[in-house]
């Protein structure tokens, strides 16, 4: 394996709701074709999320392993070999369970944006929901949550060599 | 009239509330000066909507023919001749109308995707919105439908030759 | 200062919240270099709005006076010296407070599209919000609200010179 020939960086695929974000970035890994780590940020607490949970899992070919990271994004990110490509999937769970948990959530953000910065010789596909787009929520919780959400896609964004916006299954390149 | 001048095919045409969407389907069907059926998956429930539909109508010229399709869309799709464009106005809405009236969702996209796969001499402009860009919905069953809305885009989007998304009356182009 | 240097013309900044519009347009200001003025149509009602502007304040160079104009913005704008950029941010809370205030949402506009057309030796750069892209609200009011937002940015966006999309903090360039 050569990593020249497949340059590091952080790559963040946004996009709404089932607007193809993960189809997307599990293709380029494929694309790849070297051994790549899905770090699901799901905590799997009903019957709908497992299913969905499946559903990804069986999309996946053979060159996958599968690692759950509820809350230390980092610390999975920090355990995957570095010619291994990651996919996470997704940070705006990560958030959501960061805010149940009342983790600082500028700190963990900061954590993540300064491991991303690091070197590495395969890529890290990064999956995001844009939730800004919507009417603003009646309760302060949603806005905060709204808030976090857009400052950690602003924060991520910045330090990506790509960034792709995703609508009907289709990319938008908005960087790199 | 010759169908080669005007190849056949899907174009979609997403956005948000209020973002141009019929007006850029119109003038496009305009542009091309035949005959033109709109197909209005619309039930007209309230004063609010039928004030909507009216507005629609008007701004329309004599070349339109319209019909309503609020489940039926593909037997309407099947009546228009093959050489007069059709305006579907919107996807969104049928899909609200299918939930209601707890049909197969699945069955029901299949169908219209195999409809619109098949060739045919005049366009196919199909109007929808992207619902999945605000915060998630507390209930399940907008969850289920921002989802059902999310595949059913995806699905179109794949076999239309154009797909365009629209933003503060602005066009830009995913496809084709 | 020379007129000609930097053609005159509304720049709409549209996007989500916390997508980077506001930054976007001050940056762009900045680079401009010449005086700047700072349009907030917010009312400080709460700690979170005045938290919110004191951010911005102070992210701001020294070029820039501030005014605020919850209502009369047009007013606000005529006082404006002609040479003078103008940050407008935002139009969302603009038209929010209009409806609170039960004003004409239709006059308050083609007045604000009618100042915007005439010629003017700097720049206006507006921040709007996208609202439309979110699950159909329940309430008559926030569908009446997205409405005529969605309105407003199209009828801004067909008179501006320049539009972007932002998401993430990238601009997409929808027109100019």
């Amino acid at each position: 394996m050569n990593g020249k020939a497949e340059p590091a960086g952080a790559v963040l695929v946004l996009g709404g709701a089932r607007s193809g974000k993960s189809a997307f970035a599990e293709r380029r890994i494929e694309e790849i074709g070297r051994p790549a780590r899905y770090v699901a940020t799901a905590e799997i607490w009903d019957e709908e999320m497992r299913e969905r949970i499946a559903r990804h899992r069986a999309r996946r070919g053979p060159l996958w392993s599968t690692v759950e990271a509820p809350l230390d994004l980092v610390g999975a990110l920090e355990e995957a070999p570095a010619d291994m490509a990651i996919l996470v999937d997704c940070l705006t769970l990560w958030l959501t369970n960061l805010m149940l948990a009342e983790r600082d959530i500028g700190a963990e953000s900061r954590r993540l944006t300064e491991w991303l910065s690091r070197p590495r010789e395969a890529r890290v596909f990064l999956v995001a929901n844009e939730v800004g787009l919507g009417i603003v929520p009646d309760n302060a919780l949603a806005r905060a949550f709204r808030d976090h959400a857009g400052r950690l896609n602003q924060a991520v964004a910045a330090i990506a060599t790509e960034v792709h916006f995703l609508a009907a299954g289709l990319p938008l390149r908005l960087k790199g």
